[in-house]
């Protein structure tokens, strides 16, 4: 029932898996930006399903449409509508879970809040409502980077039990997952969970540069805790690290306390925030994400009536829902510091 | 500058650590609530320092005024405001800090965003301010367990890297820390980490039980998201889990799955929340805490003008902060819990 | 840069004049509800432009699709986005207004706050956006009728200088501006008024009835104040009355309190509203709308330089834009109403 | 259950009239701003019973604390509360209401919708509690005329049938009100309302000069909206006009249409405010207030059992509540005008 996300630069979105069409309204954007399709096919394409192996095989044709708020290719300052039309989506793949239950899914908790579930592709619960995130996540990311400063560097830094040591040589500009899973050692490792018709969690790891200090509004709008919400609004996301996270809490407080020099603060184990603000330090997080949900193995579960039963789930489903959550979260992660950013500026008009 | 949490049931909180008092406004408790000061206090002093050798030794007098909203010991449906003096401040501890930035707490970030401080005991930073969350939270823990049979289960898993092993014969009725530091291991840890001049982290466990299905709004409202936002607003919080949390991330689907059963779910792999929407299993999180910030070691920092200095800090402050932060996390989560029910409650009305 | 309006039951509104197309996002709107298409679109009828001679000669498609939120026919709990698009725009008409200001139009101020402005047919100030609230309203109408059975019975009270009286054997069932412009004294009236190629406002009245007393909330939600809030917020509206409005400013305590006796209020001076509260009465609105801006006679104006020049205006414009105002003002208040109510229900919870 | 006001530049009031105290907690004051509680004081006054012979003889002594926000007399970014202890009260008085409801007050409608009410001096719903607007509203009045030089002048327009005509010599720094009641004409007309047990209404209008054009958020957040909301939720209000108000509804579009000269709008129907954001020229508004609704006269009225008797009101009660309203509605706009500002700054940021 509550469909928006961020306060100043705000979104709204809408649409299920298997409907029509998905998309979102932005309220908010500045007027006069010049928006441009390429940069955001750019970003979708980054979580796009099909891109290798690893990653679903549906065919989401994310050609989207700007319905609003762009007159002349400039934005207006009115409310900015984009359409993506569902294609590709093969329903027939969901008429045996009709009237049961997936293990690990939203289905039951779905049908409990509501009394009623779209069951084709998940519905409204499906991952593939974040297309609309990025999209305008996309202009978020943009915003940032062109008037703050502000960038991302995120990386997958685990899957399942396998730790991924980033190269020193990394390049950058390349999107990482493909380096990853070029990595014979990786590739192994998926390929075996595909084999084994099960699927795996994963790690990722965010950090942010470039953020002024003084960001996050205490005491209950703590850039922690907006961050911290927003990334758990996540399908799958069930633990988040800011700065040395857990580990803080094995260590002595000698350890653990950032000094000042005149240089600013050279280490960071706070990650960039202390008392829910930020430092202007790299903001660092760590979110772990459970396993695909969806398995080809065979499962226990009950219907609609509470009668037990087995469900073996078909359809097309990644083997670690994780590789492709990056743009995703740096979506979510921009529209919270924009909303940040905007209303520390109000602070210096008096 | 924002001050307010929750939307239905919701509060703003004011004062500082050394101002003339600390206080809450509470809007949206239910009319004709019988309020009994009784049960506050008692929710008041667990969190109250001065308890034993490991917690501040400042006394503060918690006795609180209802200044409005109650008539003849009933609620009437109007906004109740409470209010907490300040007493036993001793300001001159903190003149030294006047114009240095204390390593690990928030004066250099208040200091970056407000372009003024108030340094005495931390100002609006200090988890002082945390009175206020446990007197409205006190209200809302017990409308969760008259209405609707809402309990928390809340221990200190760990201290430092110290585990805590909860004991079959635990009793429920006793509060938790003080059977917790009686144990000697405890003791000697914690002596231990007094006499270094040092402070140390924990963490701690929460158990949720009574939650129906169906609580938690997707897509940007989900139950787990605002749990964790909720948290982490809270001084010194850097990690969570939901459920099996990080560890979801190196299991597989088959391993992390939770099935369904003609009883229900048997395993709660997911801590109670998928899709974001309460199972009406338990809710389990974890919660990790940084050491207190405050320690009495020599540590370097700088001052207002970037020049490095010396700060030794003097005060009363706790070894460990996170173990009177229990009756603070319940509150949090309370206020949210009430809030996504009665968000719930709005889908039985047509 | 707000372009949404509710907050339990939600839109967000997007759409341009002369754009793609409009349409908007409904959130809140209960699951399991059947929505049809039908009694939607005889709503939108009613405000349609070229019903008669008398408003705007624009033929708009008006055929709606929805895009999302309903399955099988049932809405799910999930956000409705309902898209309209623009057809029959003739764009031509405005070109000439591209770099000056229409005087009475919101031309000069959209270009002062955003710096950029989408001229055709007024962009985004287009009363052709009032198509999405309409949509949503008459949602919101039914609701307010099936579960509650609250109703409106509203019309035209006068009409420039001309009063509508009211005939005893009105037919509740017609709607009621043709009934209203058959009268051969508003037809010269209006006929005079395209002569002299000006225009004229009008005042509606509105009476609700069936609220229960209890709806709204003291002492910042009240019910009269967002029921104007919501009015003010639509086109050309300038002064609005609630029960005896301006006429108790003039009158003493004694003619305009209104007595309780055993079967109620008797009479209504106070427009079913005390203290912001309903009463229980009906509840009685005037709502003052100005003469239409856009007239075809030559007017002063300045072009974006500030450089003086004569405007005359082309296209298609009602004579009295009030004449269309009513489903738009019934759908607003419907908003306020069905918010009102679920917000109170919350009171009957505990 | 709501009683917080404004989103950036945050009010949260508390307190009933015979309460302990009543107060406020103002979130999202700028930092480092110098609050002079004498200056507050002086605002207090203008609203203060006991003025003179025509406004309610109740003493309230309105010394206020400043609890918090302010450090070494500056704002510190964190909230301020204020607090005004109640003295004076002679509950007493309202022991014969205890089970009755007073005609033309709120005591009918609280009690149906909170199911409880506190009956002394009518508790939350009494007009005692603006004192809390006019606290946060002086604040926001110095900032306007501070930083944007944004002023009003506001007089009694009329008093029940009595027109008020302003003297061209008119002195600027004196408060009206004294001004007006020193008229041989007003007292008069006054002291007859008194003589015969009855009350009176009146009208007050609001010039605001100083705002540049582009204030207010369409399309639901208008200007002209939220001015509308924030005066409605004043108690005794009914009906607002802004800018030519009702007359526009009568007139054509030639006789109401502002026209754009080279030195801007010279006439000024639209009273400030086109397309629901401020032109730039002055913002008039016309408030109508319904007469003190506690008259001395015996009325009709039923108890809490809708048992017919009569009431006899006691107390102390203006003969015309609104010619104290002139400082409230001032503070509500001011409220309103800060944060239209604020968020239209935003769009200069990026």
């Amino acid at each position: 029932m509550n469909n928006s996300f961020g306060d100043i630069f705000k979104i709204t979105t809408f649409g299920e898996s298997h409907g029509k069409a998905l998309g979102c309204v932005l309220d908010g954007c500045p007027p006069g930006f010049v928006l441009k399709k390429k940069y955001i096919s750019k970003e979708i394409n980054k979580r796009k399903p099909g891109a290798n192996r690893y990653v679903t095989k549906r065919k989401e044709n994310d050609n989207f449409e700007i319905v609003s708020g762009v007159f002349k290719k400039r934005t207006t300052g009115t409310p900015i509508c984009f359409l993506v039309r569902n294609t590709n989506t093969i329903s027939s793949d969901y008429n045996n879970i009709k009237n049961i239950f997936r293990p690990g899914h939203a289905d039951f908790t779905y049908y409990n809040k509501y009394g009623i579930r779209d069951y084709k592709g998940g519905g409204r619960s499906s991952a593939r409502t974040t297309v609309s995130l990025v999209i305008a996540g996309s202009i978020a990311k943009k915003i940032l980077k062109k008037f703050f400063n502000i960038n991302f560097f995120s990386y997958i830094s685990s899957i399942g039990s396998l730790k991924i040591i980033l190269k020193n040589n990394i390049n950058f500009k390349k999107y990482f997952v493909p380096n990853v899973i070029k990595s014979k050692y990786v590739n192994n490792f998926l390929n075996n969970v595909i084999k084994t018709n099960d699927s795996v969690g994963c790690k990722i790891s965010l950090d942010i540069f470039g953020l002024v200090p003084g960001l996050g509004d205490p005491l209950y709008e703590k850039l922690s805790a907006n961050i911290s919400k927003s990334i758990m609004n996540l399908n799958a996301v069930k633990a988040i690290d800011i700065g040395l996270g857990k580990t803080c809490s094995i260590i002595t407080g000698k350890q653990n306390n950032d000094l000042f020099y005149k240089e600013g603060l050279l280490s960071n184990n706070a990650g960039g925030i202390l008392g829910g603000i930020s430092t202007g330090k790299d903001v660092n997080i760590n979110v772990y994400i459970k396993p695909t949900s969806s398995i080809f193995l065979k499962q226990k579960t009950i219907n609609l009536k509470a009668k037990e039963q087995h469900i073996k789930i078909k359809g097309r489903h990644d083997p670690c829902v994780g590789l492709r959550a990056i743009p995703i979260i740096e979506s979510l992660v921009s529209i919270v510091l924009i909303n940040s950013i905007l209303k520390q500026k109000i602070n210096s008009f008096y």
